[in-house]
């Protein structure tokens, strides 16, 4: 097993490209991502590429990844789709991961691209309608809003959430986004805002959900020994954790594929949750934060309300929770997501993070989940960096 | 880097199976290949799931391998989809592979699962003209069969390839088909019946062109050391290449990219292309299976029509090309052909393929290309198995 350390990232910004294809917004974030690495594109010996919606939203349904990666003169290379719904940009992460802690490779890239502009909307409200298994809850309409909402219900129920926390965390979210140049929302909303908004899927409102947005990000990894002449800010992978699982077991407010590969993920790295810094987790809905919280083991079961009540998500609380903005305010391009995530926390330890800086950042932490539900089809992928 | 074995493999008929998801597909697959690995499905570790047109003509666009999975009880195991067009279930088994070459997994599965009857014609013309550059290639109208009947042109006009040795590719095909429970195509065609038959795109005409199909195809590996207690005809993985690269380079008649991975190939496996026995090539359309002659090194640049017709194809001959039946008459479920490829192989390295028994086999290469074209954003994916 190889040491392996994030040698450089890259992202555009998200939000309603109308203008630009998978190529273009590949291109960009690979580019970003070799200048930031300091190596040459002639250094890049293998790639995954994320992409979840490929053909649905955007037409090209094949060799995505091949098409970004010549925009910018890699063209011999293996290159391979990957795709687990909403965690495909995480697992193009974990397979560029294996490829060079496996000491197979030395150099590895991982690109997530998404365009979700341009599609009708029935055609992306069928396309996410259809990472779920299709012949059952897509074709009884339970989709994901509709989930999370029974989930929402259920949480508060059970253990006094409020309809004031939900919104409490989107408000954190944009306030974060607003700091962050790659955000597609960069506008702090109030709480009256987020509890007002328009209904979608009781109790969950508009301002509860993550948008539909357009980006890529991408994200080169290298073994120690490269980037030992490259860098002198190296970030360590301390663990890269893919599961499958259930979204439903032990009850409908655990994603217990969550509480699996996090603790395995803890494990692998020898840390505890308690060490995390900040974390870049996927809150497609404000209730699946908060579900994260506990199921990260960041505070008990139930205690979620409470957790972004009381300002640990904050910034400079206990865990600084989507200091990016989330999938709520960054925006949500569905494979490129995961690689966002990750560019995120390379900039927080790297301390270059501008005014959403979170001091002392050390560790860090990405989670996305991805799929549904009934059957223990979601997939769930926790990485674990470190600066030292 | 571990010694790698393929345990068990298992396929459905190719097909059309209108009764049949991919949950069904996959699981029938699956379920023989555990069978005939001999092992519970408790003891896969990780799986990878070759699916191309995920989604456009299934709808099922997210998670098809942990779908197909679950129905077989394995649930909380890593599980990625691979997507590189034709070469997508090529690509599954490579990453299956890698994951236990590298020592990380001891035990792994790939799983290849199309789904296209049910889809309107339109939507799979589309979902295959999608696999190409779509702003270029897609738009244009220059899809498949219309790049390919190009080459067949510019062959005969360079090399004198005939509209018979094009037959002939088919006639033999079929009847290598013809023997295979698993085909499509069960049917001895004449010479005449395939260049008579209706056109497609000139010279090409509809026997010239493989079908669409419903299908899975499943293969396990596992380390040398698993493998000892569990057979006593291990075979074994000698090398796993995937490349990128061109369609047109050097030119309209060369598949650079195939002939650079199989170079890579052979040399992994410290074999010369003289040392195969039999080959499963990606032969879409009759005049590719002529290229691959060449672009595989069984014969010169240009004498692939002689190839066909002197025999050397054939089950007897120098090379036993598509034993199985190949993409023409065994079926093309686009992401389960390539593993559909390792399941002959391992039949025939058994000497478990009767009617079609290649005799003495002892070393057989799999090849599949995916993608498209003029931006050298293909995929090239080879394997090559050995059975001692």
């Amino acid at each position: 097993m190889k040491d392996v350390v994030v040698l450089g990232v890259g992202m555009t910004e998200f939000g309603k490209h109308y203008d630009k294809g998978v190529k273009e917004l590949g291109e960009e974030a690979i580019y970003k991502a070799i200048k930031d690495a300091n190596i040459d594109s002639k250094d890049i010996q293998v790639a995954y590429c994320g992409s979840a919606l490929a053909g649905i939203t955007n037409r090209q349904a094949g060799v995505v990844g091949q098409l970004a990666l010549k925009e910018v003169g890699i063209n011999k290379i293996p290159v391979t789709r990957v795709e687990n719904a909403c965690a495909s940009g995480s697992c193009a992460f974990h397979e560029a991961w294996i490829s060079v802690v496996s000491g197979l490779y030395d150099v590895a890239i991982a690109v997530g691209i998404e365009k979700m502009s341009g599609a009708k909307t029935s055609e992306f409200v069928e396309a996410l309608a259809m990472q779920t298994d299709v012949q059952v809850e897509c074709d009884q309409g339970y989709t994901f809003p509709g989930h999370f909402a029974l989930v929402a219900r259920k949480h508060m129920h059970e253990f006094g959430t409020t309809r004031e926390q939900l919104s409490m965390v989107s408000v954190k979210n944009h306030k974060n986004g607003a700091k962050n140049p790659n955000s597609q929302y960069k506008k702090v909303l109030s709480l009256d805002e987020v509890s007002n908004s328009r209904m979608i899927s009781d109790p969950l409102r508009l301002l509860d959900c993550c948008p539909n947005s357009d980006g890529a990000a991408a994200a080169i990894v290298a073994t120690k020994e490269i980037a030992k002449s490259l860098t002198n800010k190296p970030i360590y992978v301390a663990s890269s954790v893919l599961a499958s699982g259930s979204y439903l077991k032990p009850s409908l407010v655990t994603l217990e594929v969550t509480e699996r590969a996090a603790k395995e993920a803890y494990q692998k790295a020898n840390i505890r949750p308690e060490d995390i810094d900040l974390a870049e987790v996927h809150d497609a809905f404000t209730i699946n934060e908060i579900l994260h919280y506990e199921d990260l083991g960041f505070c008990k079961k139930g205690y979620g309300g409470r957790f972004i009540e009381e300002g640990q998500a904050e910034i400079d609380g206990k865990v600084a929770i989507n200091p990016s903005g989330g999938l709520l305010s960054k925006g949500h391009p569905v494979g490129a997501t995961g690689i966002a995530q990750i560019c995120e926390i390379v900039w927080q330890l790297r301390e270059e993070a501008g005014d959403r800086q979170v001091a002392n950042a050390r560790i860090g932490l990405a989670h996305c989940t991805g799929g549904f539900t009934h059957g223990d089809i979601g997939a769930g992928c926790i990485t674990i960096l470190r600066s030292n």
